[in-house]
């Protein structure tokens, strides 16, 4: 099989050090272009990049030259950006119009109502907007995006409760260093201390999981009736997002309920697919960011200390690898999705 | 003023360690006694202790002999107890029987009905039960306990919420190292790690707050009518327990009501009395472990990012240091109020 | 190729649960035995263990039944230890007098004259003690150790340097934690700090050297003529030990010698052996624990900052996986030498 | 006592808030005037600065409003100078040229032949350089700097040493993250990790203690006849340079004349000094980062682990505060010693 030309956009922070890293021997990509700011153009990616993922830059793309954010200069099929916020405004846009496809880690289209918002185990389906946001926008490609970090691995454990009458989620977050990029929170901040706050976080975490496990009808997303309240926190782990989560049903709902609903969500028959979306583990310490993150390399997500509460609630703990299932995981396998339903 | 004489149970652990340096100054208290397991009694305290708390163990205590878990080995007006609970059964209510004043931190007792657990600003008037247990044991002493470290900081801040019409409490806690004692957690198990487990915490974070907030009818204590959940969580940070909490109320509350409830609750007039019992902070991201958790000498609790939430309900974080406002501190302020209170 | 059957000593601490891990999937080895303390004996290795080294005990060992140190019990052609040293004096013995081939990471015979002391880059032809010590000691078995973790990382360096005159080396090294096994080092001692002792260390960094440098005339080892000086210091981190090396030579050397001379050390030709044994890094900021440890799947040792010095020496620094090139894979690859050797 | 007025150049960095610390409650000085660069000018400090060495910024120095690096705009007797190098060079000599005393930690000028780099303790008699200075440069004021922060924990244990005949010393730092400034060290960077390079920081130790113990013949210095080489390594602690110190002397020496010396270097009479310049501990695994670094308000230094080794060398471990001692605690040290010289 001919490899799809890959380029990732926003190739030198921690998000596009995870991508290169994870399409480094993927089956079906090939990093053909890297895309950097103005000021890394023409520079080699193996001199440029302070590489922190591992020992070494991946071979293949060390001598890549950084190309400027111009479709013109771009050779690929499918376009991943790690992009901040603000910049992929306006860059997906323009790669988007100008016939790239374009699977987005940036928050920046999350929410724009013809822009997917997905979680290929979640909601496949609401590709659909695809075709939708091409004719709006009279693009020759289009932007498909994930979820925050945050919100993946919690709208993975809540998909399979909705069936069980999910009504309100109260979560509270323990996230790790990655998902503040390098060089990120300083040493002097997080040691022997906890950050109880994460900029723009919260809002993410309250509002993606209502577009995400919403339906389409062909047309629109019609939002979930589902209230989330987070709270989010900086801990000093380096991968991993541990999310203590207070679950309440419309009706009672037992333990045994929820496992056998975790353990439901199928995978996909995906490269980046991991063998168990969801591991379900029985001891009373589990999920740990150290232990746990790197189950289905990073794909999959635990839970753990599945418990009744009063009042028809559950609560539970679940982790995910927030740059891997949370980002550039996250995007590599809603690529795959879109070329196994035929999107690219 | 002559000073109480008092003793120090379970002298070489850390809360133990803490109780000893907080009383090596203290203007009321003296440490006569120094009470530690068999293995130990006749050595020197400064030889035999791990010293854990600061650069060196208080020239005062350094060459008492520890002695037996023996009452009449004892000579001492008030015993603070820093035991583990199982020894704190039997120990306890041996020296109450003797006559001795025993201010527990330990949880053996804390939920028995004619026991009070006390927080001064919270429920002073629960010392009324000392005579009820006097009576029904007929001791000469008595035991008053405090409670556990994360009810302590999680109900100090409850209190003043209570008149606004609190009805549910769902708590997600960052728990510091020291709360394990020594050796307690090992560096493998929590380096670039967090563990979602504490035995037995979250029972205690979900009932104690009951006895505490509830009334004293001259009799018995009426529970508070309330319901807290808790998930709780060990972190990386040496002291200083951080808390998420979302609480409920019966009608609307804004975020004025709340900073307006914490900032009435009034500091008793005792040594260890901080000047602020709670210190609203209105930087987004207050409160932090290890910049808040001495304040008031460790006897401050301090609060921030208090907000709005849908469905009269209100979020925000609590901090307070969980070996002094949590353990030690709580005992000497109990045994404060007590003197205070002429019961000793 | 029929595996050969190997049992471990230890299995349930931080060293055992290495070779287990590392011979999970292991070309010439198969675990067919696990040795653990008595109280454990009779237990599946995988409801008993505290498995700390990944998510999972890996399957093959699962529901194996632990065994007593009882040569009669175990059946395997190979023995690796990870026993502590005062247990091994006495197990390691007995099993090589049953006829057993004990590859052993224990201290206490690593200094025994007619032992060999392995690295097999090394000081292979050293195992020509075994013959020597089978005659010594009349057994049918025989005992071959690995040095201490912080001495195989800092004489994989110190080996090619021997040429060029080396006469004076001063280290300084910073240890991880899992160098202390588990629970081993309590994250209250060294959460935001530094402990500047590990006992026994030093005089094994000062003393193994010489006799794995030193020569076999076929009959003893003749020690090296060098003098080794050490402060060993525990550090923060999970794996990995790093050392500050200083070394003097009888004549003046450039860093370019040094550098051809680590590029010099040949790997062997054995299934644990790293593709590079020495990775030289010219990073000013390399070698770093966390980005460096695995190379080699934890086998290399990756050296860097080689500067010149006054006085004919030279300064760098050098790291290696203290639990697998300094351990448990120590073991693994000195059996492969000895089956390549024909010595099993 | 009427207080001198002091000013701090760079005001809002790591030492810069240590200054601030430091002269809150100073009995001597009263800080009047905070410096910082241009575009923090004319704001309040209390509201500008991230402050990160306690909870609170001091109410002093709350609502003072921020000057500008212009010697005309400056109302002080003594300036703290905790600029960065390059900075310090132009700023520094402008504001001695225009008749302030500037006392300074930065690395600018330490090695000019005609300022005096000084530790009150080991080089009072440097001062007299000031005079020189004022008339090589025709300077109303001048400067006088202390040492790298290294250097200084280093120093002060190798003065009294040199009477023993000290000839060599070979030096390998476990160093704060305070060091590196604010934001400073990524904590992506150091968790589970050291660091084993800091930017010029071994030419700083081994460069300045020659100038520190050379002798001052009313002229000028002549340089120690001495050999320093530096090994620099970051650690993930919050405070506090640990060293390991190898000696080489001229002549044997034991560990009990190494004592005798460090407990013969007194303490002067200022207001910064400590009660004891040199804490020695005979503890095995002493002295520790977080147990020490606080001695003495951080102004003293802590040494363990004496012991003797081959060659006339003894090795040793000391510690400093390195933010307190190793910064701005020094520059207020040498300010007081000028004071008592009526220098100012």
């Amino acid at each position: 099989m001919r490899k799809y030309k890959v380029a990732v956009l926003g190739a030198t922070g921690m998000v596009g050090q995870k991508f290169i890293q994870l399409l480094a021997n993927h089956d079906w990509f090939e990093v053909t272009s890297l895309v950097a700011s103005e000021r890394r153009v023409g520079k080699f990616y193996g001199e440029e990049v302070e590489w922190k993922v591992s020992a070494n830059v991946p071979e293949k793309v060390r001598d890549l030259e950084m190309l400027p954010m111009d479709p013109k200069k771009v050779d690929a099929d499918i376009v991943f950006s790690a992009l901040p916020s603000d910049t992929a405004k306006k860059v997906e846009a323009k790669f988007a119009e100008n016939g790239f496809v374009v699977a987005s880690n940036a928050s920046a289209f999350r929410m724009v109502e013809d822009v997917p918002l997905i979680i290929p185990e979640v909601n496949p389906d609401h590709l659909g907007l695809v075709e939708i946001q091409k004719k709006n926008r009279n693009w020759d490609g289009f932007i498909v995006t994930n979820p925050n970090c945050t919100t993946i691995v919690l709208v993975l454990s809540l998909k399979p409760l909705m069936d069980l009458g999910l009504k309100r989620v109260i979560v509270s977050s323990m996230q790790a260093l990655s998902g503040a990029g390098y060089p990120g929170v300083p040493s002097l901040a997080i040691t022997d201390n906890i950050l109880p706050f994460i900029k723009g976080e919260e809002e993410k975490v309250e509002e993606e999981p209502l577009k995400l496990l919403g339906k389409f009808d062909g047309d629109k997303i019609s939002f979930a009736d589902l209230s989330v309240s987070a709270s989010c926190h900086r801990v000093p782990v380096i991968d991993g997002h541990l999310e203590a989560v207070w679950t309440e049903f419309e009706r009672n709902v037992d333990v045994g309920d929820v496992i056998t609903a975790f353990n439901s969500l199928r995978p996909l028959d995906l490269p980046t697919s991991p063998e168990k979306v969801i591991i379900v583990r029985d001891e009373p310490d589990r999920p740990q960011p150290r232990l746990d993150r790197d189950e289905g390399n990073g794909m999959s997500i635990t839970v753990g200390r599945i418990r009744k509460d009063r009042d028809n609630a559950i609560k539970y703990l679940v982790l995910g690898h927030n740059t891997v299932r949370g980002a550039a995981g996250a995007s590599i396998l809603n690529a795959e999705l879109m070329i196994k339903e035929k999107l690219i």
